[in-house]
C-alpha cells in the first residue's frame, strides 16, 4: 500500500473514527482503524461493539486532488496513536505499508515508522440486503434527533429505554423516547410507505448528530433484523438494534386538556434553570409552576439549605380553568423547553398528579410529556 | 446592608472569588464570599488557606455608576451558590440583609432569599505594615511568572520547590523555579534597592495571572514575615510564603559551553512535540537531539510498541564543537521553548551528561537549564 493524502482531510477523518474506536481492547486490532486504498481513493473504518463507521475520502474533492493512490492494499493502525500523530503533522502525507504491515509515515521532513496489523484479521461489516430504504435530509434527521434524544433513559435497567424509537408509518417517520418520567415525541413527513419500527441505541444516533456533511446531503436508512444502515455518499454507519419491547406510547398523549397556557419559550427555560439552582439538594430539581392569575404564572423552589426563590412571568394566551399548579422536575422541563424553536411554547395542564403536555404553541408534531413530583 | 450594583461586574468578582474559595468546609463560613457595603461602594473577599483575595467595586467605573450603596453593612454569603445564581440573573442586582443576615436578592421579576452569616465571624485578614513597597506593571511581573512557574515541581516531597522564588537584588528582580532536573530563571530591570528574596506558592502565582487587569496596571508588592501583600487598584491578593531552604542556584548556570546551535524556536517545539508522541509508554518522553552536521539536527524518539520518529531540521547558527549529542525529557523541553517569545532560541551544550542551556538567541535575562536523561 502507498499513498499520498492532504493532511487536513485525513486527520479529520481520523479524529472522527478515533471518537468511536474502542480505546483499549484485549485484541488490540479491535482498537484500530483499516485503512484501504484502491483506485478510488481512501476507506477507513473504525468502531465499537455497537456502532462502526466507514469513511471514503474519493480522489478529489471539491474539484481538488486530495489522494493519489500509487499502490493499492490496506493495513490496520492503532487509532489513538495515528489519531495524535496526525493532528501535530501539517502539509502532504504519504502513507506506505509493507508486505509485513510495517507503516510508514512521511511529512515533510518528519518520518514515522510504525507497526500495523494485517487488514484480513479487522473484522468484516455484516452485509445489509433490505430492500427498502428511506431517503432523507440529513437536517431533517438530525433535528428530529435531537429533539427525542436527551429523554432516553441514563440507566440499563430496562436497556430498550436506553434507545430512540423510529417507527416508520406510511408516510411518516415518528421518534420517541422516553424514560418513563417523561417522553419526547416528533413527527416528520417523509416520501415513503415503509412500515416497520426498531430502536436505536443513544450512542448511534449521537453519531448521526455529529456527521459534519451538510443539512441538505441526503441520508439513507436502511434495516434488517438487527441491524441499521445510514449512508449518506462519503459516510456510512452500522448499528446495531436494541431489541425488546417498547412500552406503547399510543395514547398517553391526552387528546384534552382542563387548561392550557401559552409562554414565551426562552424566558421559562431561564426561569426554570434559575429555579433549580434552588432545589438541587434532593437531587430532584422540584420545581413549582403555578398560575396567581389568568395573565402570571410563577415559578419557584426553594431548599431548607439554600433559601428560595421564586420570580413571575407573562402568560401570553390562556384558555380552560384557572387552576394550574404542578410539581416538576426542573431539569426536565428545561431539556424539553431547550428542544423547541418557537418562540411560543403551550404547556397543557390535566391536574396536579397527570402528565402535562409541553409543545410548540400552534404544533402537534412535536410534544413531550412530564410526569408531576409527588411533594409528599 | 442595602445596595444596589451592576450584574455584570459584580457576576464577574464573585465568579473570580468564587475559583479561590475553598469548594465545602467544616466551618460553612469558610466557603464564603464576605461582602462589604460601604459609603465608598463594594469590596467582597474570599480565599482559602493559602491565599486571600479582596476585590473592591467602586461607586463608578470608568465615569459610570455601577454600585448604589443605600445602607451599609456587610453580610457572608456562600460563595458556591452566589456565584452560581449569579450566572442565571442579568440587568441590574439589589441585594439586602436583616440583621439576622437574612438575605434578599433580586433582579428584576426574580425573588431570592438565602441565609448568610454574621461577617463579624468571617476571618481578618492580618495587616502588613512593611515599609517597602516594589511596584511594578502587572503585565511584567505576569510575564515572568508564566516564564518560570511551568518549571515548579508538581510533588510536595520538597515544598519549598513548588513555589516561585523571588529574589530582589538592587536594581532587579530574579524569578526562579526548579523541580531539580530543571530550572528557569527570569531576571527583570526594577526600580528599587530592595535587598529580600522569599518563595511564593504557586497557585497564588497562578492568581496574579489570571488578574483581569490591564497590562500596564501597577501592582505593588509588600513582604513582611511569611505574608506577601499584591496590590492593583482594585484587587489586593495576600498570600502566604513558603518556608525552607531554596536551593542555592547561582553558579549553576554555566558560563562557557561546548557547542551551540540556534535554531528555529517554534519548528523545535512542534518537533520535540511530535516526537513524544512515540516515547510516552515510558512516562519519560526521552527525546533524542543530535546533530548530524553544522547546518542539521535530528529529532528523534522511538519506543518498542509505537515504533520510531525522526525529523531534521536546519540549524540557523553555530558556534564551537561538531559534537552535540543528548537525550531530554522532550515534555520539560517544549515547556521550555513555550515559555520563550522570540523567533530564535540557543541551545548551549557542556557534554551529554551535563545540562543543556536553553536561552532566546541574543539575550541573558531568560536561561532555562534541562538536565539529561540516563538512557542506560
Amino acid at each position: 500500500m502507498n499513498f499520498n493524502v492532504d493532511h487536513s482531510i485525513v486527520s479529520t477523518v481520523v479524529s472522527e473514527l478515533h471518537k468511536v474506536c474502542i480505546a483499549r481492547s484485549v485484541i488490540p486490532i479491535l482498537s484500530g482503524i483499516k485503512i484501504v486504498a484502491s483506485k478510488n481513493g481512501l476507506k477507513l473504518t473504525g468502531g465499537n461493539s455497537e456502532i462502526f463507521i466507514e469513511k471514503t475520502i474519493p480522489l478529489e474533492l471539491n474539484g481538488e486532488k486530495v489522494v493519489e493512490v500509487i499502490e493499492e492494499g490496506s493495513v490496520v493502525v492503532q487509532s489513538k496513536f495515528i489519531n495524535e500523530i496526525l493532528k501535530k503533522l501539517s502539509g502532504n502525507v504519504h502513507v506506505q505499508a509493507d508486505l509485513n504491515n510495517a507503516i510508514r509515515i512521511q511529512s515533510d521532513e518528519v518520518v514515522m515508522k510504525i507497526p500495523g496489523f494485517c487488514a484480513e484479521e479487522y473484522p468484516k461489516l455484516p452485509e445489509v440486503h433490505a430492500q427498502q430504504s428511506v431517503e432523507l435530509p440529513l437536517g431533517t434527521i438530525k433535528e428530529a434527533i435531537q429533539q427525542t434524544i436527551f429523554a432516553v433513559s441514563k440507566n440499563d435497567v430496562k436497556p430498550v429505554l436506553t434507545g430512540v424509537r423510529m417507527e416508520f408509518e406510511k408516510g411518516k417517520l415518528i421518534c420517541i423516547a422516553t424514560d418513563s418520567n417523561r417522553m419526547s415525541r416528533c413527527e416528520l413527513p417523509i416520501p415513503s410507505e415503509l412500515n416497520k419500527a426498531f430502536v436505536v441505541p443513544a450512542a448511534s444516533m449521537l453519531e448521526v448528530i455529529n456527521l459534519k456533511e451538510a443539512d441538505a446531503t441526503i441520508l439513507s436508512i436502511l434495516q434488517e433484523g438487527n441491524l441499521l444502515v445510514m449512508e449518506t455518499e462519503h459516510t456510512k454507519l452500522v448499528s446495531v438494534l436494541i431489541e425488546g419491547n417498547y412500552p406503547v406510547t399510543q395514547g398517553l398523549i391526552p387528546t384534552g386538556y382542563m387548561s392550557s397556557i401559552t409562554l414565551h419559550r426562552k424566558a421559562l427555560q431561564n426561569g426554570v434553570d434559575r429555579a433549580c439552582v434552588f432545589s438541587r439538594e434532593l437531587k430532584h430539581n422540584n420545581v413549582l409552576l403555578k398560575l396567581c392569575d389568568r395573565t402570571t404564572i410563577s415559578i419557584s423552589s426553594s431548599s431548607t439549605e439554600m433559601g428560595m426563590i421564586e420570580e413571575r412571568q407573562k402568560v401570553v394566551h390562556m384558555v380552560g380553568l384557572d387552576s394550574f399548579e404542578i410539581t416538576l422536575d426542573g431539569k426536565y422541563l428545561v431539556e424539553a423547553l431547550r428542544g423547541i424553536k418557537e418562540e411560543f411554547v403551550e404547556i397543557q395542564f390535566n391536574g396536579a398528579m397527570k402528565p402535562i403536555v409541553i409543545k410548540p404553541a400552534q404544533s402537534n408534531t412535536y410534544v413531550q410529556l412530564i410526569s408531576p413530583r409527588r411533594t409528599h
